[in-house]
């Protein structure tokens, strides 16, 4: 089978990779989305990038086809974003399918950049013996993706899976993305837990020789620090209230955790593993297994080109 | 078509029906559960209402199959009980498909009690029009079922929909039947519903002309009395975070609510309306109508015989 390109357009980096039908990276690069200039430059961004992949090429007969996914809630049918938040302005109604087939005439997929990281996961990751099972990205944000049935679960328009905007504290801060009042994303994302830890900090006169951001607070974690304990206790019981309540609502075989957060070890994993197993009815919780994510940091492009073969059917 | 017989098994009542393929309900009776005289009188009871209902037709010959709609985690490939809690004393791992079927030889559905009623919805109700709906049952507790792309999410042993053990509160009591805290239950059900009036009683030492059960609050709460409306405020805003998590999480058509909390009437939707609109993202929000379950009281055993023509794929 041929390559296949996929791109990962997120808020700070856009990365484009030529994926085999093994989900082996065999070209990559990496250009800055500059968000802030506005969808158009960002459009052109995304045809530059592809432009330089398909040039390694002796022609696009070698190329199976673009796989894309985007940050925000993507339209998989159009292909067009329904909406994105602050970090990707003015990206809402951009077309991307439209525009990236007009301009290679080829077969194009898009869809949100969780589903195309449970894409690899299922395919090549640590989803591949399952056919339910929930993936979290536990990165600047906190972003979801639903496996039913051996499907994606979609929804309406497409924009399912949005497990970063569950409740998990009803009297909690208004979460300034989608209107809900204490988000999930708001404890255990990147900018969540800098969100408790500067509310820490603040709570504290003493030193503490860590600043409010989630690497130097789960550093500081790690080599025992007292008030950074305090905060990562929170992430975790708010984290293990979500991932209960996901058990409980999708009786799941799995729950597979990736992004920059869970990647801080074993320690993370068994501690936010008692906190799940203290919380979901005993059933449930034995028959799922939660898992780091296996695929890495490349799973958002890797997704994204294997689109071209598995597009959220498997 | 000939007639089905359905069976819907709660903690208080068996309701027996035969329905015909509109979802007309022909005969029907009802039998006490007594379910602390353990799973074996119960299964007892559940035989002698089936059979009272073929005794009415010429014979086992004019009867298509028999649905049954149960409290609990049911395993619908097996029909047996996966885990039920204190409401079913010994209900767990009743086999209620095979002893069904050996007695009567005709084909036999199980699901948990919920799941039929989102089957009757779709049959026969609000959610016709729609491929991607949530079901709230807001009774006793609350239970849930959600549709996606046409057919019931049920997870790996068909435990799915648990939509009552989701955290509004991570902080909040433990849940006595899951262990999570805060779990919704504990705020938008009938027992949820009394617990926080008597919290609100125990604070006040006026006199209030309400009684701490469900019933008195939502009363109370209609006629203006400001304490039980501090109470139905609460409720109202735990439950508006939980529903926008859940569209937020399966972006559906519809979300139907019934029982008997929802039954309150039109102040009780216009109010949850409000507070689900102000916690979803737009376009989510715009996509998904709140509608008060059609079918009504009786779409336990009205789905629960609708089974035997669409066992959740529609």
């Amino acid at each position: 089978m041929k390559h296949s390109i996929g791109v990962d357009i997120g808020g700070t980096k856009i990365q484009f990779a030529t994926v085999d039908p093994e989900g082996r990276i065999v070209h990559r690069h990496l250009i800055p989305t500059e968000a802030h200039l506005g969808p158009k430059q960002v459009m052109d961004k995304v045809m530059i990038g592809i432009d330089a992949l398909a040039s390694l090429y002796p022609s696009l007969n070698e190329i199976e086809g673009i796989g894309i996914g985007s940050a925000g809630q993507i339209n998989f049918r159009t292909g067009a974003v329904e909406f994105a938040g602050d970090t990707m302005p003015g990206w809402t109604g951009t077309e991307i399918r439209r525009d990236v087939e007009q301009r290679f005439r080829k077969p194009v997929y898009v869809d949100n950049d969780v589903n195309v990281i449970a894409v690899a996961e299922k395919v090549f990751g640590a989803g591949r013996n399952y056919n339910s099972f929930v993936c979290l990205a536990l990165g600047t944000g906190l972003g979801g993706a639903i496996v039913e049935a051996g499907q994606l679960v979609r929804g309406y328009f497409g924009g399912a899976g949005e497990l970063g905007h569950v409740s998990v504290d009803f009297n909690g801060p208004r979460c300034g993305s989608c209107g809900n009042n204490g988000c999930i994303e708001l404890y255990a994302s990147g900018t969540g837990i800098a969100r408790l830890g500067s509310i820490a900090l603040e709570g504290s006169s003493a030193e503490h020789g860590w600043e409010a951001n989630s690497r130097s607070i789960i550093q500081a974690w790690l080599q025992g620090e007292p008030l950074a304990a305090e905060v990562m206790d929170q992430v975790i019981r708010a984290l293990g209230a979500a991932i209960a309540g996901f058990i409980h609502m999708f009786n799941p075989e799995a729950v597979i955790i990736g992004g920059g957060v869970s990647e801080t070890g074993r320690v993370f994993f068994e501690r936010l593993d008692q906190a799940v197993q203290a919380r979901t009815s005993t059933a449930m919780y034995k028959a799922c297994k939660l898992l780091p994510a296996y695929v890495g940091a490349d799973a958002g492009v890797i997704g994204a080109a294997a689109q071209i073969w598995y597009h959220g059917d498997f």
